[in-house]
């Protein structure tokens, strides 16, 4: 797919980022790699994940696509400051998150992520660049990735792991947080309850789709075809159609099996 | 390690089984491979989890190993019964955990394991074999295992989500539940109560140690040398570290890190 914008993350989050890509640029196609036969990422090291984003990408780019966007917060946190990308505009999803942040931001910002990504400092390094009066309180949330696999997004149960890991971000008085992870959105009625209405959710989906649409502008890379939107997976899950579905509000995701070692 | 009982699970929980195993042959050499780089096998296909099965025993075979048992229920479903494994004695999880079930039950079988186990239906098929008289209910547990790896294995939260899960089995008025997974013994004080005291719980773990010990003896193939235990991750993950520590109640369980692909 020579004219698609390659998408890729472990699993079913990154299509939050698909969703925003696919109103921000409805011209353009995309072709998506969900990692599932390996996922998650958030709870693996630095090394696994660099190893697995580098396949991920030669998977892209190998299909010929003109552009990377790593929709996976813990691969852009760990790995992409350890590739070396010069041969295609390549955007994580850290820095668009951590600058709409810096921007909304009355001075305390909470960061929920995987474990990897809470571990790896990127986002406070990001937000410090940015803003270095801003206070940083960090968590690390493992039960809402699978939580959300499981369907409960909007569950009491689901309320209840949110009220003890955001407990110690509210105690802190953080008026932003940023959703560092591309499941989290799915998770926002759920989390502005408990977090209350005087706390701003930061999801970077929609600031990742505006920077990709100004730097295809900016290297007149903009779709030249009509828009086809493709889907590879690593695991045959039946998991990622059914939430993809849900994501993409789109009964028809087709789902094409592919082995990435 | 030529005179070791080689073991391998998705991750952690194969050492409950390891636990069990040094119990009860005390005298015999393990080496454990926990794949955590692709960690958790039961959300994954029935192909996915065959291949990594087969990349596992591989490895371990190569490392030497005189015998092998698969300390994961997901690969002892999914992939053994499509396994050649003439080489050498193997042993999964399934058949004994499930000949303990039918030797205690008074005739209703919960089963409880992750979304791949019971999707493969393994333990129906291998209890109606030993017992066709027997009824049968099984439910998927996906959250089990995120919970026990965030610590939270005795926690409000877990009891809730094991309320809801076991609800259907204890209105179908189970008498026996087979834990499916070698992450569940770790809940066992969480699961006995949401059950009550009338539920037998059934751990494979000292099943499968039994019947490792006899198949060593038949093959007089038990321990020339002094014991060692080895253990070997896939990923450099410390939350392996931390788990199996608690579960090897050990606190100098080194660790090797192995590329398996």
């Amino acid at each position: 797919m020579i004219d698609a914008i390659g998408v890729f993350d472990s699993g079913v989050g990154g299509l939050t980022v698909v969703s925003a890509l696919r109103r921000r640029l409805p011209g353009e196609s995309i072709l998506y790699l969900g990692d599932t036969a390996r996922l998650p990422y958030g709870s693996k090291s630095p090394d696994t994940v660099t190893r697995y984003t580098r396949r991920n990408i030669e998977f892209l780019t190998g299909r010929g696509v003109k552009a990377v966007v790593v929709a996976c917060n813990t691969a852009s946190a760990l790995a992409l400051p350890n590739l070396d990308m010069h041969e295609l505009p390549t955007w994580g999803v850290i820095e668009p998150g951590a600058i709409k942040a810096a921007q909304v931001s009355r001075g305390r910002v909470g960061v929920i992520a995987t474990e990897a990504t809470v571990r790896s400092d990127a986002y406070p390094r990001a937000l410090r660049a940015l803003r270095p009066d801003l206070e940083i309180v960090s968590q690390a949330c493992p039960l809402f990735v699978p939580l959300v696999e499981e369907g409960w997004h909007d569950d009491p149960i689901t309320e209840e792991v949110a009220r003890r890991y955001l407990r110690p971000l509210l105690e802190a008085g953080v008026d932003t947080l940023v959703l560092g992870c591309t499941h989290y959105p799915l998770l926002v009625p759920v989390l502005q309850r408990v977090a209350g209405p005087d706390v701003t959710l930061v999801d970077s989906a929609e600031a990742v789709a505006e920077m990709v649409a100004a730097g295809l502008a900016d290297r007149h890379l903009e779709a030249t075809e009509a828009a086809t939107h493709h889907f590879c997976v690593t695991d045959s899950g039946e998991t990622f159609q059914r939430i993809a579905r849900r994501i993409l509000q789109d009964p028809g995701v087709g789902l094409e099996w592919v082995e990435v070692v």
